[in-house]
């Protein structure tokens, strides 16, 4: 399987050549058309370039050593729960988190045109996918479910080979870069399927980017990791030091640290700015009382 | 894709006919040798009866409708994170928990018997398998990885076409369902890959099952959920109901409440068994704070 990014350089998908000295490149992983690139576009604009990879770790690489000036991934999923891998990644490249966003994971029922739905004899789709349009395969028995590496790539694939009886499974986004057909928009069970993203920055850029934020603290959001061992009462004592500020939160996770039964990793996101006086407060506060804490991030509220 | 519990009845793969009376039958997702299978070996033993189903909702079901006498579900991951759905289910199907495990993920290179290492061309299996052995295959550039939609059954269709240039990755379980070979054990990247798993039993069972269960309350956990409005300061007030009863969380676990932007849903595991007067009181104390409290089930702390 091939990782794009690392073996050839990405030309811009949308925007023009002649702004390439300041444009932007962001590096997400899956293919392109994936639902990072959504994000991004949404966060971004539509003229940005893209560095598709295979790997999240190769993401947080490519931010890192400047090949991308931007990076896009997803954290939290309200189907399948928070992506720990990128929570430690997070933690060990130290790349601030600059902005969110939240898309709805859309599933689209795509073909190559002048496919008609009735020529519909398989339809190629990442598992997870395929699993969530099962009432759409319950109503069409005929039609068999084959699993592929990436929803993006699906479609990339039934262009490539210009199958003429197979549908894919993917965003609408990948459907337009891809020049295929949407048959079916939505054809996913549950619509409650929303994955919320983070815009990535090297710790430079994200200073310089703060300029254009909002002026109302309580339109920020802060993102922060700590561990505690686990002692009665310990995470209320913790969670005392946002309380007794008014601080609001909006994320609290606790996960097992393998290996040390009885020590914990909190992933928490309060309302406010990092550098405001409460929250200043409340992260001494803290640190009195966990193992380590680290801030992954200071951002503008998403919609 | 067939849904192998609803359209043929299970043979017992382990144990004797002549128990069947009396014989566990253990419903679960995905094919037999799936890992879930493995967490219902770990708490109930080898002499099972499996049922295995295409989707988790199948499963509760099965539980319900008493075509299974219990069910094992996976509940998180240490890499990927809560199984919202399977919470859904939970609160909706009210089947009470009534023993938790935990599964170290261990992906093996499985090939028919009589296969080299150097014959294999291409490893079969879940996508998401196939990412957690990326070192694998960047140690042997020559070797494709196909995405199958599950683990297991990659190595059924392995052992069906006695494919002799292929491997899949998968279970020890699997493997040995199957009649293969491993070939090499434990190729994931990450050895931190752990599913903690919840066996149901139907209300009736889970009062019956408790009369062979520990004396000591500390050595039992409580699952619990409960939403409530994020004012500042909510939760730690609902955390204070455990804290002032010295009763300790071992798990805390937002979630938003899609369509509801300023509702939350927790996910919340305490030591102790829910009878206790202090969890009595602290669950008394909730539901003066709580729009609702479920108790999911109370059952012995897993290794």
């Amino acid at each position: 399987m091939k990782t794009p990014g690392e073996q050839s350089p990405s030309g811009p998908i949308h925007g023009k050549r002649a702004r390439l000295a300041t444009q932007e490149k962001i590096a997400f992983q899956g293919e392109r058309g994936a639902f990072s690139q959504e994000a991004a576009r949404q966060m971004l604009g539509e003229d940005i370039e893209v560095l598709p990879y295979a790997r999240f770790e190769d993401v947080f690489r490519s931010l890192r050593q400047g090949r991308a000036t931007g990076a896009v991934i997803p954290i939290e999923n309200t189907l399948a729960g928070s992506v720990h891998e990128n929570y430690d990644h997070l933690q060990n490249f130290a790349l601030p988190i600059v902005a969110e966003t939240s898309v709805r994971i859309v599933h689209n029922l795509i073909t190559n045109k002048g496919v008609h739905f009735s020529a519909i004899r398989r339809v190629f789709s990442h598992p997870v996918a395929l699993n969530q349009c099962l009432n759409f395969f319950s109503g069409h028995r005929h039609i068999e479910r084959i699993p592929f590496y990436d929803t993006a790539g699906s479609v990339k694939m039934l262009a490539e080979e210009r199958l003429m009886d197979a549908a894919a499974i993917a965003s609408a986004v990948a459907a337009e870069i891809y020049g295929a057909h949407i048959l079916r928009r939505s054809i996913e069970d549950d619509r409650r399927n929303f994955t919320r993203f983070f815009l990535l920055r090297r710790p430079h850029w994200a200073r310089r980017a703060e300029t254009r934020a909002p002026a109302d603290p309580a339109q920020w959001k802060t993102s922060l990791v700590f561990s505690m061992r686990n002692v009665p009462g310990a995470l209320f004592r913790a969670l005392a030091a946002f309380a007794l500020r008014d601080l609001n939160l909006t994320k609290i996770e606790s996960r097992p640290l393998r290996g040390k039964p009885w020590e914990y990793l909190f992933y928490l996101d309060f309302l406010g700015r990092v550098d405001s006086p409460q929250a200043l407060h409340a992260l001494n506060h803290l640190r009195e009382l966990a193992d380590f804490v680290r801030v992954l991030g200071c951002y503008p509220k998403g919609a």
